[in-house]
């Protein structure tokens, strides 16, 4: 039977891109030792080339993908496009609607389900400032994306 | 100046929609004590009509909106659609693209910016499953949508 | 060379949706004049279809457009739709998101620029009210469409 | 109660925004009689947010807002997005799908409902041309963003 | 290295749903020499949502995909919806935008990739018309959607 | 009566897009002896502007359409955003989504319906790839888009 882990994986990236830098280790360990592997990062940026980038990137450089193999990065580049709609909520836009973010990112990938074979699956979290290029004219914004790997 | 507070609306709002019933009671009493107002609920349909319904629903009953002012009702529905963008990613559909959502919403209205001049905001966040509406073939979604009021 | 005539097709379908009604009949008197065919009506409701079907009636019936001929009623339909877009500004839906229209319309047909062989075009205006499904709480909406035809 | 006033906040910017230069001085004055602050002007772009960052500027510069005020530009912008919507019908996008428009704008700001409790409303009227970025290959377009403030 | 095969998989479902009733049996008879599976079907509707179910239903029957993993479910869903895009082009609607469609889809599934451990990808591809609910009141559409497995 | 000709305008566009080099020129002269002109070519970018230009170049350039003609230019350039939303399927956007495409573009125009009265239409399709910046991670993608001219 299908069923939700003890530790849904969403749940846990938002948790971690929600964190504080004070709670982030312990977190990190309580999410992967229930099986999971997490990569964190921030960036910020008026182009969401830059954003998309950068979480690639990262999940590159940390290991949580094998860049080598098309269908990793592919599963990986729609759960961050997933993860920008909910930030941008509606047009998938920053400079050329002239606003910028200020973005943690959280990816985290593993066994999301108790049915061993659903396999590997990842999740991407945002979790930030959106606004005008202006400091303080800004409010908070985030986005979840989630995709079989 | 224009600053985000020590507990930031939105934060606020995701933290508590992640919260577990146990911690769920403690974390309301933080976030009130920080000045705001919060309101929680449970929605889940195939019909996005009725999940908007459900929280504009909530809201009212529950005094977090003012439902005698248009200007209210506007902020709320405003930041209601853009939490649905995130639960959605890039079509504000269910049943017609043949999917269900079970979710948690949070409410949280208050002053958001140490300048009090910009005055009350209102936050919603969203959390929960989307999929087929069969048991068990879904995964997490969330939505964070924001408004000045 | 290619220019806009003295009365440009979409200001004159604009003008005539925003006209009271003692300034409607001299103002299509005015469009006609200047060679163009008009349609004026009304529609209100919560589904979209209703709203298209109501316009592509009147087109028809008023004999704006030939019914017999797809390429008028698909340069109509195109036309309908942008309309639609400015009216719904995000997302082309009303009762999916729980909100209402009640929107006056107009329709003018006829040769739009000066060069005579760029041959007829269509404008759809809209103007009316946009909100929830409570009278009071909605405010203006607006919208404009044109094709070739 | 909730009542629409006699002169609608979104038909005193569509109606200005349409006017002739002669038209214009006259109708300001009747608008402002009305209680309603104005703006307006011009702009052109192949690049979508220098039509958005003209509009903010406007506004700053004559004073229909209080740009150290986030709530007043988050208002605005969103209004703004809004009447681009109508003008871009479906994708906010200029240049990168090979379009330039050029643009009348107005804003109209103040109270526009009977109810004084509704406070400040903003509305954001543009009309003009859209089309390939060669004179004479372009047809009209319009757009209207209303919001609280 | 990654490199697309003798026998592109995309390629493959667009030939097939393009493919008269008499070119059909030996047309699937190649692509499943080249190690894929084949699926075919007809479906018409209003209803975006008995689109979607009459393609999933195929292929779950026929045995495409194993409806017990949600992670197969996940990917054809993925692959359903944007094929939908390219049928609708900007609007994923149907009968809500006053319009039909009639479709014949092909869901093609195999290796896609010369790199073996690419593993298995969907391709959906619809092709068909879309109109008015009229008949010959509609014109050609078409979609493609591609996901891993 | 209108009926679909036995050559359909979109499935003749679809099935040379998706010919070899050996089978196109058998093709174009079937095509063309049921009474169509046919327009080929490649395009490829990061630049969602190039891919437009180069098929609107394309059709000038062999004489496709006329482009001292607006109404020719406008029928064109909306059949090519309509085939541009089902290569990106959700989101008209290339490198802003830190994407490239490969393409190749087929137009093809003619009296498409037994009824003469209908006219001519356009078809616009395109196939190739779609992907990140970089050789392999990548896969097929196609548009059809249709229009009266």
């Amino acid at each position: 039977m299908v069923d939700q882990p003890h530790r849904p994986i969403g749940k846990s990236a938002l948790q971690l891109v929600l964190a504080t830098s004070e709670e982030q280790e312990a977190l990190v360990e309580t999410i992967e030792s229930a099986g999971y592997q997490t990569c964190l990062g921030k960036t910020g940026s008026m182009e969401l080339q830059k954003v998309v980038s950068a979480i690639e990137t990262a999940a590159k450089r940390q290991g949580l993908i094998d860049q080598s193999l098309y269908r990793e990065m592919h599963a990986l580049y729609h759960a961050i496009l997933e993860a920008v709609q909910g930030v941008t909520r509606g047009q998938a836009q920053l400079g050329d609607v002239m606003r910028t973010v200020g973005l943690k990112f959280v990816i985290v990938r593993g066994i999301a389900y108790e049915n061993q074979a659903e396999g590997e699956w990842i999740a991407v979290a945002l979790y930030g400032t959106i606004g005008a290029p202006v400091r303080g004219l800004e409010h908070e914004t985030a986005g979840l994306g989630i995709n079989h790997i």
